[in-house]
């Protein structure tokens, strides 16, 4: 049962992730875009978990902002990450593995989905425990992923 | 009561955009930030307006998906034009006329978030002569801006 769900979930993922992938013009296109997305979760990220840090004071207005900022800009990316754009003129920090182990990286890529949304969830509620233990998800989840997709530099 | 309306709005945008100034780090952070949010809205209503002048075929679940993206977007730009952004290492195309006329730019910022918005609703039909319609205010907002804030290279 979990592994059909599983892999209904990665099927949705890779369908939605096939129109997008055709809307780019050219390959720099498509990386500029999933950079700039993971770009603007990683400053919302960075928002959240100084809170969470004691870094800075609370905010719930800021911190419910930054999460759904978060779970909306964590469905874009994935369309980014299309056959051909795995070098350009652009550095990127992807893997090869992104496009040699899909069935995987579209598991992590639902795991970001879910987990941002489990954010917003618990940002919407205002208690900064419930914000701490969602970006603990969030955090493993960023972490997991970066770890077998992204190289180092 | 339009001038009223219309400063209650721009002293929202104003207000809106505060929190979010404060949350960056360092003026380049905020620069990238803005620039990716305009770059993932300029993909967008680049797909939107491919299909609206017939370069490629209708798609109503992309043109809603990037409707969606476009008004979600359009609210977060605004507060990374702080004060102390206007230059830094990265190259930037925001004119200075962003810091010296802020009520005007206020006010447009607020009318790509309404555009958009309009866009959004417009994509929801499905009907593409409603997204013309609309897109037509999108790119107008957009032409306006850029051609009062942003240089030319």
């Amino acid at each position: 049962m979990k592994k059909t769900a599983s892999l209904a979930i990665i099927a949705s993922t890779l369908a939605l992730s096939l129109p997008a992938a055709a809307q780019f013009a050219k390959p720099e296109d498509a990386i500029k875009y999933r950079q700039s997305v993971m770009f603007i979760i990683s400053q919302n990220a960075g928002r959240v978990g100084a809170m969470v840090q004691g870094k800075v004071p609370f905010d719930a207005k800021v911190a419910a902002d930054s999460a759904a900022t978060m779970e909306f800009m964590a469905k874009l990316p994935w369309g980014a990450f299309g056959e051909g754009t795995e070098k350009s003129a652009n550095p990127t920090r992807s893997k090869p593995e992104i496009w040699t182990d899909k069935v995987k990286f579209a598991e992590l890529a639902e795991k970001l989905q879910l987990e941002t949304g489990k954010l917003n969830t618990a940002a919407k509620t205002g208690s900064l425990d419930n914000i701490k233990a969602a970006m603990s998800g969030v955090g493993g989840s960023c972490k997991s992923c970066h770890d077998a997709f992204r190289s180092k530099e």
